[in-house]
């Protein structure tokens, strides 16, 4: 049995990481569970799977599921805050760790759990933008697997199995364009936020939802892309593929090209993680290509989304720092929009100014990339919020 | 150096086998030519790569090479007829042998090589059409590679690689469905041999031409997939996509499909089956996914294409000796056809009511296929010629 520990465990990857173990009991165990403030379904989820160790948002709300689990005959360990995530990522009984903890915060947890050489099946896009090259590097030393759990980056890794990496002519990335695809430029600037988090494919958390309507997020994947594989930029190109079934392709140096399909459905790139290198069943449905009829595929509009070029420029002839303020101002702009303080059009104009304004940093250590986000963070509240 | 041998040196496999060794002058030689009458290619193939062995049609042909080739200061050993493609099918010096033998011819030829221990790129379908069950045993026994050259079969090998076996739940075998796709049935019957000999996107030998447009091709591919890949017929899908672009997919237990793409090219699957489990270039251009657009799926139909569907019953219900039926009567009506002795509508009529009329037999030998594949095609051409 491969003991699992979820970081993140009542979002959208947690509970979707949790179908998957109920429907292979004899395979998976949980070990651990961090959840943040989402006190009723972390109960349910320690009820069901009976980890060893649990971590929650705060002091506060650890003591609250404490005294609701007070029935329990054999209580799991509860901490809370980073420390308590840090314990989680680190359970001496897991073996790989699912990393589905929104935004920054997942930074620190997923280099403490491969410094303790667990594997990493990896959902959270930040580790890879905010620090590609140390965590790479980190990775790398400790020797253990680094298994993407994001689709795009799961069905590159799926294709590359059996290929040398030497081989890769360029990685095709699809996306579906989000809700704004086909929305002339003119009418973003009325977009609401309704509007924003009807992703027309893929139900997801708040945050990557909205980056997905401004294709930050493809920005952030080229980057995350970028550093799994070890390709440039230059050779990573992007397609809009409104129907989201080819989830990407590697095109190797024969012109032959290796592409994952299916349905849009996270526990296929989920169950890929848990499994590797077998494969078991992921309850996700199959795909009837007769039924499908037609795949589409076009240029993106790099006008109508310029975060996209964004990134492939900060990739192109940027460092880390410039990564870390793409997504630390991505951040803010986001959260800013979700509390309705900015119009839609002003997200890619807060993370463009930024970059243009804040000046870049050496980052070498994990403390400097905290230290710098931290700042960014900072700057881009005081000048926005 | 990999020493090859190509056997059906003079046709569309072997003319692209060269192209390839032609960009790679430094990895692979070609020790052994096989061709028939064409002659004027033959010696031009001989004077360019100097092979040490060579074979054609029939002694007289031979003869006549030979004086061709007078001024050569090393002249290659020059035989003829099934005994000179055995012995270009055993060189010594070969490692692999490249099967592009148009029909039946093959069988013999490929059967040696196998014995001696050569690895297979094999193009031509009819070896596991005509004794599928008892080559993919010798293959086994001898431990060779097997690696299909068909483009659906190279792309159903390319998305196995780091795959297991026992993680297929089907095979998605694309078909362009042909020149007659999207013409009414009751047309078909005023086609003409040039209609049925112009195929949409695959420049190919006349006998698979004309296979592909009544889809008896797509048939022999699933008989042929269901040796080469050990999966039973249910579970080999054909799905007609017009574009040709996506040559294959296998979907796993997991849900998750991988789809090998690329330009209807066959210098792909050749030059990957060449250089395997390497790859190397091709020459072969790239596909450009937003030039292309669009691509489409539908269900075969089968009214229209009864050929189809007699080879999923063949393979179904039958055994060894159906296929060999299956096989010879078709290679006997495309040839009838070919002479314009029948119409285009009588071949799937020949085929089928020779599948109702002839008695199969237990074909336990190599020379038991090779008995009753003579013996099919003297009785259909004894009732139809």
């Amino acid at each position: 049995m491969k003991g699992i520990s979820i970081l993140g465990s009542t979002g959208s990857i947690g509970e979707q990481t949790l179908a998957i173990v109920r429907l292979h009991p004899g395979r998976f165990r949980v070990v651990a569970l961090a959840a943040g403030s989402n006190l009723e379904v972390v109960e349910r989820q320690i009820r069901e799977f009976s980890p060893s160790m649990v971590s929650v948002g705060d002091a506060e709300m650890a003591a609250r599921l404490n005294r609701a689990l007070a029935d329990l005959p054999a209580k799991p360990w509860i901490g809370h805050s980073i420390e308590g995530l840090r314990v989680a990522a680190t359970a001496p009984e897991a073996e790989l760790v699912v990393v589905g903890l929104p935004g920054s915060t997942g930074l620190l947890p997923t280099f403490s759990a491969v410094q303790a050489g667990k594997d990493i099946a990896l959902a959270t896009k930040e580790v890879l933008v905010m620090a590609g090259a140390l965590f790479m590097e980190t990775v790398a030393q400790t020797g253990v697997n680094l298994l993407p759990v994001d689709s795009e980056q799961s069905a590159i890794f799926q294709a590359l199995q059996g290929n040398g990496a030497a081989d890769i002519r360029r990685i095709i990335l699809t996306a579906s364009g989000g809700p704004f695809r086909d929305m002339p430029v003119a009418d973003m600037n009325r977009v609401t936020r309704a509007q924003a988090l009807d992703h027309p494919r893929w139900k997801m958390g708040p945050k990557v939802t909205i980056d997905s309507a401004t294709l930050m997020n493809k920005g952030f994947e080229v980057i995350e892309a970028r550093w799994l594989f070890d390709v440039p930029a230059s050779r990573i190109e992007v397609v809009i593929h409104p129907q989201s079934i080819v989830h990407s392709m590697v095109e190797f140096n024969d012109g032959s090209i290796l592409a994952q399909l299916g349905a849009t459905d996270m526990r296929i790139p989920i169950s890929y993680a848990l499994a590797y290198p077998e494969r078991v069943d992921s309850g996700a449905p199959s795909v009837s290509f007769p039924r499908l009829a037609t795949l589409n595929f076009q240029e993106p509009d790099y006008d109508k989304f310029p975060l996209l070029r964004a990134a492939q420029q900060v990739l192109e002839s940027g460092g880390t720092a410039e990564c870390i303020t793409l997504n630390a101002a991505d951040e803010v702009a986001v959260e800013l929009f979700l509390a309705d303080r900015i119009p839609f059009r002003q997200i890619p104009r807060i993370v463009i100014e930024s970059l243009d304004r804040i000046p870049p940093r050496t980052c070498s250590t994990l403390d400097d990339v905290v230290a710098f986000h931290e700042e960014v963070v900072r700057q881009v509240r005081a000048a926005w919020a």
